[in-house]
């Protein structure tokens, strides 16, 4: 079981997006990526892997969106696939608990204060520790959209472990493609 | 220099197609991906990489768009950006030789007959070589959209080296983004 979340810094709380314009919406293209880079492999999906997008933005309040790969349906590799998902998800009335807004995606009120100690999440830092080289790799990764984690977001993971997936840095969809390939060499035995 | 090609088995040839549904455009989501994951690094482009899509969907002859990162101009990472440049390139006049439809963006007649013999691809084949294992990695790559390749195509390229990227099947753009950061790691001296 892996999980991942994403902080969307600016990503947009409500429903009220356009799905032509994904950037536009506090660049949910970003945590589109995201999604999609967790759950998919080549015609089929990873069923072991949960992802949380933790949305910033406003209007409202901050909201968690998760997509379970156990139960997701209906979902394809574009982006507006995933951002059709968020948005209906945004779209029902949301309280503190996860509620189903349609198969395998999940959506709650709360933000990276609620979320990070529910999970022993590892942070993706350029400064961490190589992946390739971690004797035992972390089953929770937190990463951060096209910017970077604020200040009180670095204070309430000041205790995590760091990882980095090498000396370029990528994008958090690229990172989390990365991570998902060692994952599956160390479950198979490859090198 | 790091030059990628994916071929496009149902990627449309002219420029009449919707940026709101690219995968109905022959699947041009697949190929705009790909794009993606060739030439960005967070907040930068890789500016030694050419990136090669061989479009075969029809209605015209095939053509070859390409992208080249040491030129390239007003790229965003949302698929719908690279959509846009496709688009354009496609609705250009287009000739035998590569002609410049917007800045790093060129169009040609032509398919993997023609491109195939102008690189020394290899091939991402699952059954092949593990990319970690090799001594001295290629510098092209030939990979295939959500098709395998056809017999014909096989035949083409059956001299060619094979690689894989690990155990699991992954989407092409996927693909790119694991041999990138392969590259990455050997031109930075990490494991």
């Amino acid at each position: 079981m892996t999980s991942y979340a994403i902080v969307g810094h600016l990503a947009r709380t409500d429903g009220e997006f356009s799905l032509n314009d994904l950037p536009g919406a506090g660049r949910m293209d970003v945590l589109c990526r995201c999604v999609n880079a967790s759950l998919f492999l080549s015609h089929d999906l990873r069923r072991d892997v949960d992802c949380y997008l933790v949305l910033l933005g406003g209007p409202k309040t901050p909201k968690t969106v998760l997509f379970r790969g156990s139960g997701i349906r209906s979902l394809s590799p574009d982006e507006r696939s995933a951002g059709a998902l968020v948005k209906k998800a945004l779209s029902i009335p949301c309280g503190s608990e996860f509620r189903e807004a349609s198969p395998g995606v999940y959506v709650r009120n709360g933000g990276l204060e609620r979320l990070f100690p529910e999970h022993a999440f590892a942070v993706l830092d350029e400064k961490g520790a190589d992946i390739r080289t971690v004797p035992a790799i972390p089953e929770a990764y937190l990463l951060s959209d096209h910017q970077n984690l604020s200040d009180a977001e670095e204070e309430l993971v000041k205790d995590a472990s760091r990882y980095s997936v090498g000396p370029a840095c990528l994008h958090a969809d690229q990172t989390i493609t990365v991570i998902a390939n060692e994952i599956d060499r160390r479950k198979n035995g490859w090198k």
